[in-house]
């Protein structure tokens, strides 16, 4: 047995940061999450405790809120971008560099409940909703990658879905349903082809492919709905040439109310928690040029 | 000693219900999570095991499921008063019910991401923001209270907040500050005068109040906020008599960046986890009624 | 309308706070979380923004690590009392202070697994568990209150439960069971005489009291299953006088598995998260004084 | 632009499971967590929603419930194995199947704490430490591979945690410390040589190694002693050739107590929650066979 160290990495993860930017009275936010992580000659570091190579976690947060002073943020993909090229550009010991951010949204109180002329408001509630992501790889001499997503972003049809016309093994009890609820928290994450792209505008249209290819399948199976999310974002948008889709079935069942003389014309629901359905896709062009480390 | 039964309720919490209305082809839908407590003549259960005062739990989910199909669910605090009423109403042994309910809010997908004609749209996207929620309580005896209520509106204003003038004891090390930013989730209840009431549009308008206050105060301390937010209400919503709220202080810490040689103008915050500031109060009109059970 | 400030409080919240102590080679270690809250004469805060009777809740934290380093943390009622005192003590506006420990524990990673002297262990492993809990309230002139208390002691009686004899009404479908699995997360806090005691010995004894009973009771409802656990307390701890409890019944439901050609013979169980029963109730003694702030 | 389906999996998660096994009048309970993904010939559920070759996600939860009752659940890697295999031999269109378990663990309530004779007991608490893991897969055509895991185990050095000698940079303000709190929440997988094997032994064997090397390695970094703790297995443990470890550093911060005059020789700590470090590894035979779809 000859013991060796395989694939590693570390890094500082989940630096909370919060911008605020000042163009004269009106203010924006940004509140994003980062965490790096680096890798190189760091073998060393596990052999025999040397740390010559390693560029302590706390320095890379110090850095996160260093460039953002110096660089500001905008995009969440040019802040890691900006943030990997740095850790690799600055250390010879570092040839691989993992950034990824969460960005987390917050609508300005608007004229309904801000009484203060718009040029002197400063006040904000958080947007629930999904939390947008990004994860850059920057290689010494792989090159880099940069892929987009989206987490938590829950959306419901009432009605056009159905799931019938599957296998009946001896384990099922399954009646087919050609009307359901079909609910489901999409996590997505999509493979730009370049590094250099308008991220924001990509994000809000992959984003409304998503949604609008959600709402506008009839639904025979999850699967094609996430089989149609993916395409329709490949169609739609050329920068980005790989979509993968992980999409919970949250299931919506209908209550059995018979017992209690009452029919129940798909109206009153249970919404399960577990166990639930979890449908993993991905959807590509084919011509799409190798993914490298970009997923990882 | 002489070992005594005290106060004591049992029920079933949780219960997740998901109601869709199908007007013509438009839907609507209604998500919340109801939790009944019951209390009365139910000494033997716990003394001796004797079931016979008992509703079970699990008939209390049924409830909930069958009179959501009978009466539909429209304000929550008028369907947690329907529930309430049935269980004193209908069995001897229950003389008091607690009724809680959340509710969670959906955007319907609109004309920008859903291409369909308005007619047809049945897709909804989950609007994470807050939850809005209420408890009432019905006694056979001692009559009805109503709050409503909201969790996890989280605001922030990114100037308009001080905190200085503040104790200094041999463990203050704080530095008063006159520019700030001020975040916190605001936790919310408040007391309806009476049972019967439009708590729809009450409910709108309490948070209208609520963030009116928070972005209209310039802000001395978060209690000052609180008060404010709390006083709001009062004097605009003439059908509640007391509010309470739980505000933690959401740190934001300015970086200090001069070891990099930086200035930091209020603009590079860490968002801070624990420990937080919690500050809570009450606001509440003078000649309130005593408010009895109403906050259990 | 007139409109005044009520019951109020703020703090610090969860100061998480890791005690070592070095016993020669062998260590210790204390692992607590303190939320401390004050109140008095506090409405200029809240009335007007001066802050001249607010001790910072950053002070309260920086008390928390100072006091910890000046006095040590054996018992958490015991520290709790010492910062409640310290704070009504030394300022004149604070009328009363609560403070609210969370303990964690720990176990030493031991001779199985820890091939050094004993005197040269230092290692340690998180004990899963419950946790420990105490909220102490200090006023001026009102006296000392101490409540002790656990959370998340799960625990199962795989038979010995039954739960029949119940009310049957238009909604009801359970059937009855002379044979269940009874699960539970125990949550129970109980009170003080005094608050002079020995807190760890009582912990322990209390503890093994709620679970000798939640074994040894032959259990016809979980309300009787709770009352036996207080009342096994107070009949032998003669420094408690009240118990309290919520307990969820964190249902287990056996599977059907007769679609299959399978029989069950209180085998094979479904564990469920939502909904689920939720009881909860008091025990004391009779003679107990009046609890005051105690449960505030 | 050709858009195809890429790699893609469907399946049932987190189905819960409790068995109580009876062995006379003394009981045995496992408390699980199955999650089953299966994947084969699905492109037309995706392409046109025809789900012909997809046995729906809720047969997988019967099958889950019925091979319980089967065949009973001994170590979760031999039922991992034996739901993977049937799901790919009954049906021709699965030809893969991924099949993950969660364990919880639960002592028996013992003599101290119940006083019946021990045939007699049947009463456990959850024990909340770590959770069993294991990650089955099982091809038509590509094998079988097994890994087995843990989650959670949080573990604590109080000394003998150094970190020096690291790169300092511009960004750099971290102090070298030569005695430091050392803390993390292991997570770990372990890949098995074989598909058959004595998965029970393996477990507890594998946990003390890892055990050991963390109480036993004088640590220089967390990535020395993520490596020692995979070397350890290796070393040890024949039926394993790779180990992979991710470990959080949770950052105990000696607090600065000199603005009160106090020192602090490593006593009292700020236990911070974000950011952490997060060390990753891989440790693994030199000879070790590929890995293929293992750790998938």
């Amino acid at each position: 047995m000859t013991v060796v160290l395989g694939p590693n990495r570390y890094g500082k993860a989940e630096t909370r940061l919060v911008r605020v930017v000042r163009d004269g009275g009106v203010h924006h936010i940004k509140d994003v999450n980062v965490s790096s992580a680096l890798s190189g000659a760091m073998e060393e570091a596990h052999l025999t405790g040397d740390n010559a190579a390693v560029l302590p976690t706390d320095t890379q947060k110090n850095t996160v809120y260093a460039l953002a002073r110096k660089h500001g943020v905008d995009q969440i993909e040019d802040f890691a971008l900006l943030l990997a090229r740095h850790y690799v550009d600055s250390q010879p010991s570092i040839h691989h560099a993992r950034v990824e951010i969460e960005e987390y949204f917050w609508d300005r109180i608007g004229e309904g409940e801000d009484s203060r002329p718009p040029g002197e408001r400063h006040s904000f509630v958080r947007s629930g909703g999904e939390v947008r992501t990004c994860v850059v790889h920057h290689d010494r001499d792989g090159g880099t990658t940069v892929t987009s997503g989206l987490e938590d972003l829950v959306v419901l049809n009432s009605t056009g879905s159905e799931f019938s016309g599957f296998i009946r093994d001896e384990y099922t009890t399954l009646a087919p349903t050609h009307d359901r609820v079909l609910a489901t928290a999409v996590s997505a994450r999509w493979r730009h082809l370049s590094a250099e792209g308008c991220f924001g505008t990509s994000y809000s249209e992959v984003r409304r492919c998503l949604l609008e290819a959600f709402a506008g399948t009839h639904s025979l199976s999850l699967q094609q709905t996430l089989y149609a999310m993916g395409r329709r974002v490949l169609e739609t948008r050329g920068e980005i040439c790989e979509v993968r889709l992980a999409m919970p079935n949250k299931h919506h069942f209908l209550v059995d109310l018979t017992p209690f003389g009452l029919d129940n014309p798909n109206e009153v629901f249970y919404a399960a928690d577990r166990p639930y359905g979890l449908i993993e896709g991905t959807v590509l062009d084919a011509a799409a040029p190798g993914a490298g480390f970009a997923w990882e």
